[in-house]
């Protein structure tokens, strides 16, 4: 059901049948060393595998010094546990027998963390014979799931401490709404809010005899400003490796390390209906438009304006004759990497290698 | 690489772990009906293999009276003759040398036909080898891919009748955007509009000697306005066998037949932040919000106000309890059937099937 290889290795990018996923492997080299740089010797990284669904890259970000990745889903950590990655943390609440036996199964092969907001959750959890380092995560600013600072999540930790299979991983703080505040200032002061959160809630649990092994969160677009306030052990950023669309719409200046966008739709002028227009091959179903339009990459003056299902429309001065490839910057990174079954991976302009997107699709 | 069956044939809906696409069958079984009694007599009709990507459901609308289906991508048609689908119209044009040569492989294969809109794209198809019906796709208020009506259209007509392996199909004249102006009385006004540039090619046609054998086209929210024009001779319809959000806010009447909603993402409740919001397990990797979000079936006091990747906010009085499961609605069909492997099959909430979506993420 999977589709077939798109590429060869050998052949030049502007070869490649399109749409195809591209991935720049010069600039997504230098994303991870910019990273690892960046944070060295101040938090852990546990790279954010929910961008790519890939094992092939969270085996590089583990090479660089992430201590393992997390991901969003059970059926995700299993495909990342399959291709070879030890350590794994959900850093999303899992709910319903059925995927608290699996994550019970999984926790058996390989070191598993999940995250908590919810006392029944939790004790269906511990009942199901799980081996897991359960992190609390605490609602610091996103307005989605975790539990309020303070009391209530000491009642979860207290529970945690009862379960013999559990281990108190810690907190998972992760902001998510503060990673597309475009400015700066304003970022950094969400993030201010969250710490002020997570250092209140580390301090009633110590004075209640619990200590927090690791405060963990963060993203691409904040997590210097996590670092710079102390209160996190590690960070979880995911589309640093890629970057997108959005994330350049963000004000971006030190702390803040400069990443490179390496991720790429190669698309291929399909019509040409106007002196000012070129349809391209690549819609809905090959860039995700949730957070706007992709961009064309190194020709500002084309704007790519709306997307049909398999169609792009791109209007400018000169635009690209029919036949023609053009290079797309998607808007969100991770829902297009979850359109593709691979990545082609280039360098220097030439397919280098080709890696499975494992965990397209894995939605359960 | 794809994912495993997600559902055991004899489960109750509500057993299936999520989030997980549903097919209502009978509710399918009824929208198959009730367009095969609406155009019988009429037109033919051609159903739209983009949507559902599945030879399982071609072969039914098959059965059901249509003379075969139509799709976007080469890859689509494949997937569709591999699957035993012998009259497939690519209505779509195709540019390249690598998906031409696939197009005139698949040409030994099938009844096989293409759309084009220039010159230089017919000649590299005449000259591949391809067995192939070609129509020439007309601009009929679209503002998408398509040639002009009238003499541009005609020099297309004549270059198909120098080719030897190519033998003129017709005229492709759909338009795309009227399906989802909201008003009946403008959507057959647009439909008036593009009926008048049909005809009068037809006839410039017809006196050059040049016979149009069929004019296909037509949508899901307007195909009873080409019918009643008397200029097609074949419809295109995709949604009817689902239907969607988007489709539900159309104005609806007669001479359309109503559709029911067939097509489903269920989702669980797994977090309850607030007494008056529910974060479910179904975000934007489960549900494509390019034409709104999803709406929650049954429960009409429920609004899914927001998506992130992996969640779904969900607001409103009294929301389920955790680990409660939902149906939602998608906002658009096709790229939403995109996201998953698998359809659910259900009839009376009992998993009757499962079908593979054979071409998901079939993009060249």
């Amino acid at each position: 059901m999977s589709q077939k290889p798109p590429a060869v290795i050998g052949q030049r990018a502007e070869e490649v049948d399109t749409p195809a996923l591209v991935l720049d492997l010069d600039a997504f080299e230098r994303n991870l060393d910019t990273l690892a740089r960046a944070v060295a010797g101040k938090v852990r990284v546990r790279a954010h595998a929910k961008t790519h669904k890939s094992p092939d890259i969270a085996r590089r970000q583990i090479a660089a010094g992430a201590v393992g990745v997390c991901c969003q889903k059970v059926s995700e950590a299993e495909a990342l546990v399959e291709g070879g990655v030890q350590d794994v943390l959900v850093s999303n609440e899992i709910v319903g027998p059925a995927k608290i036996a699996r994550l019970a199964e999984l926790s058996r092969r390989a070191r598993l963390g999940v995250c908590v907001d919810n006392l029944d959750n939790l004790r269906q959890i511990a009942a199901s014979g799980a081996r897991l380092d359960v992190y609390i995560e605490l609602e610091v600013g996103m307005g989605r799931c975790g539990i309020a600072p303070g009391e209530p999540a000491l009642a979860l930790a207290r529970e945690i401490a009862k379960a013999p299979g559990l281990r108190f991983g810690g907190l998972q703080a992760y902001h998510g709404r503060a990673q597309h505040v475009r400015s700066m200032s304003e970022r950094r002061a969400h993030i201010a809010r969250a710490a002020e959160a997570v250092n209140a809630t580390r301090a009633l649990f110590s004075r209640h005899g619990i200590e927090t092994p690791i405060v963990t969160g963060a993203g691409s677009g904040s997590f210097m400003f996590e670092v710079e306030s102390g209160a996190w052990d590690e960070i979880q950023p995911g589309s640093y490796i890629f970057m997108d669309g959005d994330y350049a719409r963000n004000e971006w200046a030190a702390p803040l390390p400069r990443f490179d966008h390496a991720l790429f739709v190669l698309a291929t002028v399909m019509s040409r209906p106007s002196p000012h227009a070129a349809v391209v091959d690549a819609g809905l179903k090959a860039s995700s438009v949730d957070s706007g339009m992709p961009t064309v990459w190194g020709k500002e003056v084309l704007k790519f304006t709306k997307a049909s299902d398999e169609h792009g429309f791109i209007e400018g001065p000169d635009p690209p004759a029919l036949g023609e490839k053009l290079f797309l910057v998607p808007g969100h990174c991770d829902p297009t990497v979850n359109l593709y079954d691979w990545y082609v991976c280039v360098r220097k302009n030439v397919v280098e290698d080709l890696w499975p997107i494992t965990a397209r699709g894995a939605l359960t």
